[in-house]
Order: C-alpha cells, then structure tokens, then sequence
C-alpha cells in the first residue's frame, strides 16, 4: 500500500495520476495549506522539506515529483507509464520532468511563493518577481509546444508520466495570466488528459473541501 | 562517443565526473559563458535552452543534470554508479537529485543569476534576492547534513553520481557565503570527492583559459 500526501493545485497532482494510471493500490491524505499543516510537527515527520508531494511507501518516504514517477513508472511497468527498457528514451522523460521541476514550477513560484528568495519584508522585490511570471512560465510553455512536445502525447506515440505531469503544470496558466490558446498543442494535450479516466478520479478525490 | 558541452564553476561538473567515473569514451568542449557563446545560433541548435550541461550522445541531445546522470548511469551498468535494479533505491538517487536541481540549485542562482525571475532594472529586487541566498542556500546544505546523506557516501556505502552531483553544488558555497565548516559530513564529502582521480581529471580538462 502506498500513501500519497497531496493539496489541491499543487504539483502533487501529477503523482496522484500516475498512481491512478498505475492501477497502484494507494490512499491520499490532502494536507491543509490555509493551515499551514505541511509545517507542522506531523508532516514534517514525513516530509522535512514541507512540502508535497509525498510518497509513504513500505520501504520508506520518497519526496521530488520526478522522482516519484519513476518510481510509480518502474514499480508497475504492465502500465507502460515511462520507456523503462531504453536509456536514452528514459533519459529524455527525466530530462522534461526535470524540466518541469527546476523551471517552469520555479518560475510559477515567484508569484505566490517570492518569500522562498527574499524576505517577506521585501514588497517591492515581491511584486517585481510576480510581475515576470507571465513572461518566464510562457516561455516555458513556448520551448514545450515548439521543441518538447512530440505529439499526440509529449513522449511521442506513447502516454507517459510526463502527460501527468504537463497536465499538471499546464493547470497553473491561466493562474499566471496566460493564454492556453497561445501553445494549441499544450492546450489541445490538456483537453484530452481531461478526458482520462484517471484525471477526473484525481480531481474527485481532492475536490472536498477541508472539514 | 559522447560529447559534453559544458563550462567552468557550473553544475555539468557533475556529468562530466560521471562520464569519468563510467570510463565513457567522450569529448569535452566548453562553452565561452564571458562572450555569451551559449546564446549563439551554433549552441541554440544544440540546446534552445542556452544552459549547460548537454550531451550528445549517437540517439540525440540530452539536457537536465538528473537526467543525464542517470543517462550515464544506465549506460555504463558496469561503473555501479546508481542502484538501478532497486527502483525504490533509484527514486532516493533521483529525489536526491532532484532537490539539488530544483531547490539548492535554484536558491544559488538568486545571487547571480536573478535577471531569470525579475527584469534587470528591478536593482533593488536583484538585491534583495542576493542578500536571502546565503541562508536559503544554507537552509538545503542544513537538510543534506542533517537528513539526505547517509554517510560515507550520499546514498551510503556505496559511491553514486549523488556524490558527484553534490560535490558539484558544495563548490558554489564560498561564493554564496556560506562556511562549509558548518556542514563535517558534506565538508568532509568535499575533500575526499576532491581526491578522486575522475574529479582531478575534470577540474584538468576544464581549468586552461579559453583562447
């Protein structure tokens, strides 16, 4: 059994697909940001990084979203969510999820989450980050549509944890005031991963409101 | 043959002591970053990201230190350099990976590199984004010291391109004003990587002023 810690709209989402899309027998438990739960004692306990997502598996924790779907990927291997067989092919999966990681979610988390590199005291540095956002996180979405993409899924012929994962990220546009129409590829991947099965079931279990 | 573009004080230093440590037949050349060489039309073609580390390998260009680490390691079974057959085992080598790329990484950029995350007429948001870098950096240094390595290696007994890639970003700790003498595992981690003959042969390759 697997146990996956989770929050809406964050990238965790990606992870909750993948187990999904898996068939991995798993929980989530949806920690509260608007209570600031990741930072306490409980979580941390699971998680020092305080943050989501996080993986609970029988062999211990693992954090770091590309992390986890390689795990998910190359611990059900009958679902084919990643080229596991072929070096260079799994290279260029980590290579766009790292992507991902390192700089299109950095580049989103300077509008909400600036404190991360300046002082909360620093309002002016505050707002000049969260008025770059629409450039740098389209530029992002401009090298995935122009260069990464290879279509229908970003892989290629094949579905892959790296959909999850685009998917999830593309969520956060119209958030940093971008324009889906702008990357028709992009925006055509997200209408049908919406589709999925396995998509709506994440969004389902997540949808609750906190009790 | 693979080839490596990369440059001095970077973090392909990690990809180039892993191609070292496999023993894979290469070619370094390095990119002129003072004359801008990685913005020209010649290096776009190889990486639109305008970043270093790339590797050309006979299949295509891979981009992205986790993934070209793991590339390597998958490459050159032989060299042990990950513990690939375990994938829980694997997804700690890349979560480990993942948070030097996406977290320690990126904190360390805020010091020069913050023009990625506000225009470079925003002097004071620049500034104020300097002044964080020694203590969120110190923040990752803290949780590898107290959390992530496992001691005498990252991943523990065994070496693994972890410890190439952490002794890699500790290089940059001086410079963001941090005192690796807070840090005895990670310190100690640094000077013995500083002894092996893949690091000193990578250091070699890459000190000679470019022409």
């Amino acid at each position: 059994m697997l146990t996956l810690y989770t929050a809406p709209g964050t990238c965790a989402l990606a992870s909750h697909i993948a187990l999904l899309d898996a068939g991995a027998e798993h929980k989530v438990i949806r920690v509260n940001f608007k209570t600031n739960e990741q930072r306490m004692p409980e979580y941390l306990a699971v998680n020092a990084k305080a943050r989501v997502p996080s993986l609970v598996t029988p062999r211990g924790v693992l954090t770091e979203t590309p992390a986890i779907l390689a795990y998910i990927a190359q611990s059900y291997p009958a679902a084919k969510l990643a080229p596991l067989a072929d070096p260079f092919a799994f290279a260029e999966a980590q290579a766009f999820n790292s992507y991902l990681c390192s700089t299109l979610h950095i580049n989103h988390a300077h509008r909400m989450r600036g404190t991360r590199w300046v002082e909360p005291t620093d309002t002016e540095a505050l707002a000049a980050m969260q008025r770059k956002v629409p450039k740098t996180v389209a530029e992002c979405f401009a090298l995935i549509e122009q260069t990464l993409f290879k279509g229908p899924w970003v892989l290629g012929a094949d579905y892959s944890i790296c959909d999850a994962y685009l998917f999830t990220v593309a969520q956060w546009m119209e958030g940093d005031s971008i324009d889906p129409n702008q990357f028709p590829k992009v925006y055509d991947h997200m209408q049908r991963m919406a589709e999925r099965p396995a998509v709506k079931q994440a969004f389902a279990a997540t949808a609750a409101p906190h009790s």
